[in-house]
């Protein structure tokens, strides 16, 4: 049951918490990878559990008139499981972090410079509705390093606190301390604000899900965060650009997945090629059922079409809709991105190994893509493994975050009794 | 003269950095370095007006009964100018971060995956009373492509508009925008506090100054801060240690500057040779007028020193004064410095393999030193050529930053059409 602790407690789970990540933290690549496959078989073996206390959730979030996509992202089932199974498998297999090397530099006082790639400590995760990342998140932690504290929504209490229970047994199993992961079993905003200012205790916040939860994150946190407010990625067609490259760029980013953040926000052509693009565009949407918004020029072309008020050029639909601009030239283009993208994605179709270079370099997005769709755009797709969220600001990671971005690196001086004079 | 600004003018100062950062992010490194230059020859050039206005700074300083040691931090002389100009001839000097190239990785899809390194953006600089930092931490922004928006102390507010007429100089003979540089014309607390909510004009916050300052931005940013509150650097003497070694770096570490936050501040020492050792330190302590502290068992060797409280093991001193712990063996010598160090820099002097590498790889701290003076903890002796500040939280930066840590990484995709399947 979802219960009403006080920040003592919690502050106690963390500080456990806290311990139980330095154990971890020196553990070898071979135990974690142990608890990790303890995990899958306990999954499999209290597979019933959990279905169990998912329907709980369900009944609960029908009741309370849940949107269906909530339902969905809520919704364990015997394909979910295997899902998850496959998760922490993958996870295991993937390299340890920490074991990356360093050159040792000899510096001019005659100590020798290297570095050590460390865990980052305690991770704080908070996310909605989706029971998995109380699976998936813990294993990228502990493939890590890490310790974690997940603070997962309301809506999903039940389900996670069955996949609380499996990771107790699956830590306690391998002789580590149960509170290496440590699903909340309160989901009390004002307790996640106290949690917040654990400082001392907790390194990073990821916060995921809606633009609303994670501003209130980053406004109350005295914890770094890493987060994404919303991905509003552009695929911008150039003059010199193979039409037919575009199209494909084009259908594949908005509709073969539109409700994550790499799917395409936006379009963005040259005043040259639009008349013929935006035609063949507009037929290849249709067909579709995306709905396009057009500005002054596109409208020319377009007629049927909507107007895009700014209100359409900064959403993020999550749809089938798209907005769609034409541009005199491709620094017009950087600069519209530049205004309406969110540092997410952004992707440039052209032959034109001038203009490809320019995008790349002045685009401000921590993904930019030369005539490839920007649902590439997600850890496993650029070679990362796996992710744990993506960050749009600059600082630590910028994109797609893998095992590495759950690490940091610390100096290690050896020398022979050096004194500075 | 210090003047009343409301937000919006500011908010509109951060948005032409943000414009000007731009420019700055693309520019060449020759360029970047003829900024350099030219600084150097306008801080000569008008070393007078640098003075006089550092004078009516001192003049207010004298009167409001600054002390000593705030006055010197603000002092600026002839040598204090020639430092500055050395500074920037030296980042001039440092290789340009953003010239880094990574590998390409073909991934199973066919796109072929690589990094780029670029500037932050802009960087919001907090610090207190010395001028300098309005040149050096300027210098280095400028050499990693960003903006920067520097907010000094009340008290160095003459000296850092003396400066940024420098500046605006120094950008605008290289046609580049005097926005680049951005010394605030006020220090107003209420405008420093809305300027830390502006997280869609500035990447981060560098604070420098005391625990207080550094707090009360954590607390009140919407921006990511790397800070570090304090140094409480730590020496163990492990029972394999070579002693007299010890002795040159406990006094190396104590007394060289104990004003800066890599001194030590705490003495740990193995039983085994706490009686020996800490006779030796105390003879050699007190040449230097050091006040030990120390737990029960080292009074108990040395009875006429003051017993530490929690206080003092917790301190951290800047001054003539250290703690001293006695220890059963080195895995409480670790717990210790878990206890107590800030993260910092921690040294062991042993001879002992096995006993430096299980300190390496246990305590956490952004520096670790086996048998070399804690004062090499600085990002020029590190090999870094120049610091900008110190982290002491592991997110983006952990121990010293150099212009590297002023920068991020995205990701650059090229492809064939490639679309996800």
């Amino acid at each position: 049951m979802n219960q009403l602790v006080n920040i003592e407690q919690v502050q106690l789970q963390c500080k456990k918490t806290q311990s139980a990540a330095k154990l971890l933290g020196v553990s070898s690549e071979q135990k974690k990878n142990e608890i990790l496959k303890s995990m899958s078989d306990l999954i499999e073996k209290n597979r019933l559990a959990i279905l169990e206390a998912n329907k709980i959730d369900l009944e609960r979030a029908e009741q309370s008139g849940l949107s269906r996509a909530m339902i969905d992202r809520l919704t364990i089932n015997e394909t979910t499981i295997r899902q998850m199974q496959q998760a922490l498998n993958q996870v295991a297999n993937l390299a340890d972090p920490l074991t990356s090397s360093y050159p040792e530099v000899v510096q001019p006082s005659g100590i020798k410079v290297t570095k050590k790639r460390i865990p980052l400590g305690v991770i704080l995760m908070i996310y909605e509705s989706r029971p998995n990342v109380t699976v998936e998140a813990a294993a990228l932690a502990l493939k890590s390093g890490n310790g974690i504290i997940l603070r997962g929504g309301k809506e999903a209490f039940e389900s996670n606190q069955a996949i609380a229970q499996c990771w107790r047994e699956a830590l306690i199993d391998n002789e580590m301390s149960a509170d290496t992961v440590n699903v909340l079993n309160s989901t009390d905003r004002q307790l996640l604000d106290q949690l917040l200012k654990l400082d001392q205790h907790i390194e990073v916040v990821i916060p995921r899900g809606g633009e609303g939860l994670i501003r209130h994150v980053v406004a109350n946190s005295h914890i770094p965060v890493i987060k994404h407010y919303k991905g509003v990625c552009h695929l911008y067609v150039d003059e010199m650009a193979d039409l037919n490259m575009a199209i494909d760029i084009l259908i594949n980013g908005k509709t073969q997945r539109p409700g994550v953040c790499n799917a395409l926000e936006g379009l963005v052509v040259h005043q040259v090629i639009a008349k013929q693009f935006l035609q063949q565009a507009f037929q290849a949407l249709h067909l579709k059922d995306v709905q396009m918004f057009g500005c002054a020029e596109t409208i020319e072309i377009l007629p049927s079409i909507d107007k895009a008020r700014e209100e359409e050029f900064l959403a993020e639909f999550l749809d089938l809709k798209i907005s769609c601009k034409v541009v005199k030239n491709i620094d017009q283009a950087i600069d519209f991105i530049d205004q309406y993208g969110s540092g997410h994605t952004e992707v440039i179709v052209t032959d034109s190994q001038q203009n490809a270079d320019k995008f790349v370099n002045r685009v401000d997005a921590s993904v930019v893509m030369v005539n490839a769709s920007s649902r590439f755009s997600d850890g496993g797709e650029l070679g990362l493994g796996a992710e744990i969220g993506i960050s749009t600001s600059k600082i630590h990671a910028y994109g797609p975050m893998g095992l590495e971005s759950l690490t940091s690196e610390k100096f290690v001086v050896r020398g022979n009794g050096e004194v500075r004079s």
